[in-house]
């Protein structure tokens, strides 16, 4: 996969991210080491170990005082996609099924719970309470954020500013910190964790626009996951938003988003309108816009191959969407 | 209520650990301000921050030390109950609807993971890697006890190990700790440190036992719950153990107990063979041997006020099963 070149500059230390996740994980007991594995073979891409280990590297770059804050970041974001999938009833993902499809929800929240019980205990390791602080404050803005998916689910008079909160605290924060700590355990200065910090900040708010973009125009093959999974949840978002604003046939959308438990013929027929409207359009401006941003919070940087291996993971990022 | 008075020594600084819950958790979300009100309101007994600061008194008691780490612990206990009662499908606690019955398993499994969250948030206010470190550890702990009751409900065969070994990790471990670490932020020595954790352990397992007993034989009004909650959910505990091995009716009872959606005749049969067997007595046997335990290892322990309440405490919680 084309993201694993980009993080071709710390391939050797991912891998070794990967083998300790193995290794934490690798537990005596007969549900949690096959759900574990099974979580941890279905991959995913190590973004936010990826982004960690690159911001370090502009500064002092020790790997045994990064390995922790990489592994604590990605239990975290691991125990949210367990937990989201038992919240958003999703059946697949990448490909595959949800844990909550394959093993039930009880033992869903549970395996969720271990691997942030998990997390914890690789923050015990950081040497650093500044750090910890930032991880238990993205904890609490995480949950707020699911939280407001769930009872903001299929209002349609929802705004830009209550969409861009909940991505926000979904999946920008997150990555924003994976940058902002790489560099603050490797002794960066306070601009340039505010550089990395942003410019993740900015490919998150990206990456989930186009997540968003996606679940109306991508390939169901392509994507691992049947299209509309945020139709039928009724969570609003970007594309929906400025469709509600623009399509002729608006107040047709509104009832149909609103509808709780809708037809296929109906979710086939939103994506329709959506797919006429400008939506899809202006949210792909917004997705520029926010590469834009985080490509130019890496101007300042010192020239090393990892702002390279940045810059390019964002424009792959902003690729995704076409 | 009697536990209420048992606490009397160190009323004012639990009321302030309460107020200070109240505040943390006043959040400004339409659902985690309701969710949270309506757990806080729910009371329970604030054992655990009672037991932390009793603790804490036999050193340098320092409020504002203890106070992170008393309510670090409540909020991870109160996270796993959240969480228990989605796994379990409980309807009632403490006389009143469950949060899962209540607002629905994904409001449930999002207030929990929002409670560990701001638990993380504490620990990270709490100026020693050792407490954070040991809390982290007790979680993935708890967690462990939790996934083996799911793989092993039904399971007719469990022995004793696997019986302690879940309870220890669902309610003895936390208990314990919470004496230990009020010790611990006080400056208490190691072999005191040890003292309490003991007690606050057998204090524990003989808590989980007697919860255990009244499922089978308490009065349902008094325990605000329906009995046999343990029966339907195929959690095997002490009576039942004791019940498979000597009762008159036992291949019958162990037919029953194995029975996925047992119909309520059968729930009432089993408790019937379980009251008529030697089960009850026995556990009671071993709650007494517990509590004593507890008290022996107070014995060492200077002789002040917060000795007495640990007493009474112990002796409290024995009656319980009568």
């Amino acid at each position: 996969m084309k993201h694993k070149r980009l993080f071709s500059e710390i391939k050797a230390d991912l891998t070794k991210v990967e083998k300790e996740l193995d290794k934490l994980l690798a537990v005596d007991d007969p549900i949690l080491s096959k759900t574990c594995v099974y979580l941890l073979q279905a991959g995913g891409k190590r973004m936010r170990p990826g982004f960690t280990l690159l911001s370090g590297r502009f500064f002092n770059y020790d790997f045994k005082k990064i390995l922790p804050v990489a592994m604590a970041i990605e239990l975290i974001h691991m125990a949210t996609l367990v937990h989201d999938d038992v919240v958003d009833a999703s059946l697949t993902r990448r490909g595959r099924p949800t844990l909550a499809a394959g093993w039930g929800n009880t033992v869903s929240v549970a395996t969720g719970d271990f691997l942030f019980a998990k997390a914890l205990e690789m923050i015990g390791k950081i040497d650093d309470p500044g750090v910890a602080k930032i991880l238990a404050d993205v904890s609490v803005e995480m949950c707020q954020g699911e939280i407001q998916q769930i009872w903001s689910a299929f209002d349609v008079k929802q705004n830009f500013k209550q969409y861009y909160y909940r991505i926000r605290r979904k999946t920008a924060l997150l990555i924003g910190l994976s940058c902002r700590l790489g560099a603050m355990v490797s002794d960066g200065s306070l601009r340039h964790m505010w550089l990395l910090e942003t410019y993740g900040h900015c490919l998150g708010i990206a990456f989930q626009i186009i997540d968003d973009i996606l679940d109306i125009i991508a390939d169901p093959d392509e994507m691992g996951k049947p299209v509309g999974g945020d139709i039928r949840q009724g969570i609003m978002t970007l594309p929906m938003i400025y469709a509600l604003q623009s399509s002729g046939h608006r107040e047709r959308l509104g009832q149909l988003l609103a509808l709780k438990n809708k037809k296929e013929a109906q979710v086939q027929e939103v994506i329709h309108m959506i797919k006429n409207s400008d939506g899809i359009e202006r949210s792909r401006t917004v997705v520029d816009k926010y590469i834009n941003k985080a490509l130019k919070h890496l101007e300042e940087l010192p020239k090393i191959p990892a702002k390279k291996a940045l810059r390019e993971l964002a424009v792959f990022v902003g690729e995704r969407s076409y």
